[in-house]
């Protein structure tokens, strides 16, 4: 078998074997399939597709390139949720408390962000103490008595698409859907649930543009699931402006206990109960009804936020910052964003909002880069509200009083205006 | 300016501008621009294409990547003619004393071979004491003094050629129009001549398999030309069979030398008054019938035998080889290949004649690999001919006895019987 074979077959559009796909992902992994062999062939992938029996393969040839978790003591009852990409999205930070609450297990390995904001790992480490370097015994002990443990990914979960994704990510090959459905569902595969449920993300703050393209690749990771015997479901939601209020690590914590706390409703309690009560839906086999009911209930009477502080406590985090938010450090410096003209908010460009907040030092643009815990941006409204002006339409928060000026600029670029009232929010 | 950018554009199908062409391949050429980020550009060109506007631009960013050759001295004078590749072509061993007794200047660099049999350089090289590495100065004086001199390429002719060749050969990115027009026409254009011939081939022996590839082929480079100033002439040939008889570097010298004595006639002789001509008719200015009539007389008069011993002299070549080709060295191993069949020779395939040569000692797999001047294969027949059980079919030449059983193997695999005479030779 050659690689230049196997490239000329996928560049004529043939479908490849199981045999041809592992050689060149095993291949690229020891290091005896170049780099650029490997572009060719994802270039390739790009303009030709992948049928789902090769996307299953592809699937299969990262997970094999590293250790995976076992979780199969838990039968039936762990669950994963993923989503892919949202400035602002901090729905782990809500669903996992509410789900392991009533009885799901939550084992999760979750990323550091590159990029816009930062990662759930980020977040949680905003809290003082908080441990995400568990060691394997740690992790399934704590899960074992509690029910929930979050950590950092380990160094050898999917080598395979660490290097695959470093190197699209320089040869223009990223917007694939069988490469993105295999990078998702490798990582996911390996992490050991039984059920996953992704929220799969469109719109201007988001890989997928369109809500067709993420039709696709939600349907493309159903059916990996499948190949793999794990159970998928998926939501498709609109990501064009960003979740929430907050965008930044400590920002969207706070955000985050006050949706557990019962003291925000709306977009994101509604988002992240659908999550939960699909969880719950796979996991407990309840119907959906019963889920939603359930996953509310979790909210409103507290449970859910014990059992966040319960975890935070577990992996060493200070659960009094949770019971009084003001805990969290500020940000040296706090500008209001005035607005300077009058009329419905139409859009929030959750992309130039992520950049806005990258530049005031909440996410990274290089794996080295240090992220400011405190930095980011709250806004004081959401598209459709009416603003009048000179009114505060959000707050950037630095310790870099040099690039305010700059974000704020990027943070006008993100906002269109409208005399008139949008017909719904995209975001409902 | 990005490279990343430039290759998403191309996957795209974007057409791109002189300067995004040019910033990817001189980045490359300086190391700037990584392998792994040409070749995922190059995929995306074999899958998207390029208009004429952009492989023109290509071809200048590869010209301009080294040195070049200037002929202007000679005028509207200067010849160069091209064959993209094709089994047992010895057609510039022909073409050059023929066209050059007329007045044409030709001033050639051509290549050693890679692949099924040596290229022109090394064919010349079977003369003892032909000397195909001139100085500049020596070069341009024999030209002046008798029209003529062949010298291997130097090493800064189109080194964005090399480097592109040998990372599209390593990344199945051959079959480009754009890049395989590119790739000649730059190589032409450095090597200076006011008037280019292209022998365009399809077939078993040729990178293009269809006549419709090789005329579009021939389209594209002809628009290069004009883009460049320069005349080119094209003539589409089909390569299923290896042309002539001979297929191995000093078997293919002694093919030509009785093509010039005017001993041979046929398909052989027939293409090369044919390229002889347009090459008369673009350098001399010349209608066709005169320019046919005189390659025609300038064989059978002697005159471009009389040329090709000056020109083999002038290089220091031993001239008597050609008035008593015995004097060429033969193989220790000179094997005959009887018929096992009855019937007429229906199909001789190049590619698999071109390989049986290769395993005689005729070519090269590797750059570094050495050449038995004296290997090679011999037919006795041609396509269309009726031959009996028993009759000799070829002889295979070689230094080693242990690789005949194989390469008569593969010989056979390349012949094809018929109980009935073909409607018309191919080749014709």
């Amino acid at each position: 078998m050659r690689a230049t074979h196997i490239i000329e077959l996928k560049k004529r559009g043939i479908e490849l074997t199981e045999q041809q796909i592992s050689f060149i992902v095993n291949g690229y992994v020891k290091g005896e399939v170049p780099d650029y062999q490997m572009s060719a062939f994802l270039m390739a992938v790009c303009l030709k597709g992948m049928s789902s029996a090769e996307t299953a393969f592809l699937t299969n040839a990262m997970l094999l390139s590293g250790d995976t978790v076992d979780l199969s003591s838990f039968g039936a009852l762990s669950a994963d949720k993923h989503s892919t990409g949202g400035v602002g999205d901090k729905t782990t930070l809500i669903v996992a408390p509410i789900v392991s609450s009533l009885g799901c297990i939550v084992a999760k390995m979750s990323g550091r962000g590159l990029g816009h904001t930062g990662g759930t790992i980020d977040k949680l480490e905003s809290i003082d103490g908080f441990c995400t370097d568990l060691s394997h015994e740690e992790f399934l002990s704590q899960i074992k008595r509690i029910g929930i443990a979050v950590i950092g990914q380990t160094g050898n979960l999917v080598p395979a698409d660490k290097m695959i994704y470093a190197l699209r990510d320089a040869t223009a090959t990223v917007d694939s859907i069988s490469l993105i459905a295999s990078s998702i569902m490798s990582k996911k595969l390996a992490g050991g649930a039984k059920n996953i449920v992704l929220d799969v993300k469109y719109g201007a703050g988001a890989f997928m543009k369109t809500k067709t393209q993420a039709e696709k690749l939600a349907k493309e990771m159903i059916s990996i699931g499948e190949a793999f015997n794990r159970n998928v479901s998926t939501l498709i939601t609109n990501a064009d402006a960003p979740l929430g209020y907050a965008v930044g690590n400590s920002l969207e914590v706070i955000e985050a206990v006050q949706v557990l706390k019962g003291e925000m409703r709306g977009e994101i309690r509604d988002l992240c109960v659908d999550l939960a009560s699909n969880m719950l839906m796979l996991s407990l086999g309840w119907d959906e009804e019963y889920a939603v009911q359930r996953a509310n209930e979790e909210i409103d009477s507290g449970r859910a936020f014990s059992q966040m502080k319960k975890w935070v406590a577990a992996q060493g985090g200070n659960e009094e910052m949770l019971e009084n938010t003001d805990l969290f450090i500020k940000a040296p410096y706090i500008y209001e964003v005035k607005s300077e003209k009058e009329g419905y908010i139409e859009q929030i460009n959750a992309e130039k909002i992520g950049l806005a907040s990258c530049m005031l030092g909440a996410g990274r643009t290089k794996k080295e880069d240090n992220i400011d815990m405190f930095a980011g941006i709250l806004f004081k409204i959401k598209v459709s509200d009416y603003v009048k002006e000179g009114c505060t339409l959000a707050t950037l928060h630095t310790s870099n009083k040099a690039l305010i000026k700059h974000a704020e600029k990027l943070f006008y670029e993100a906002l269109s205006f409208s005399p008139s009232p949008a017909e719904s929010s995209k975001n409902a």
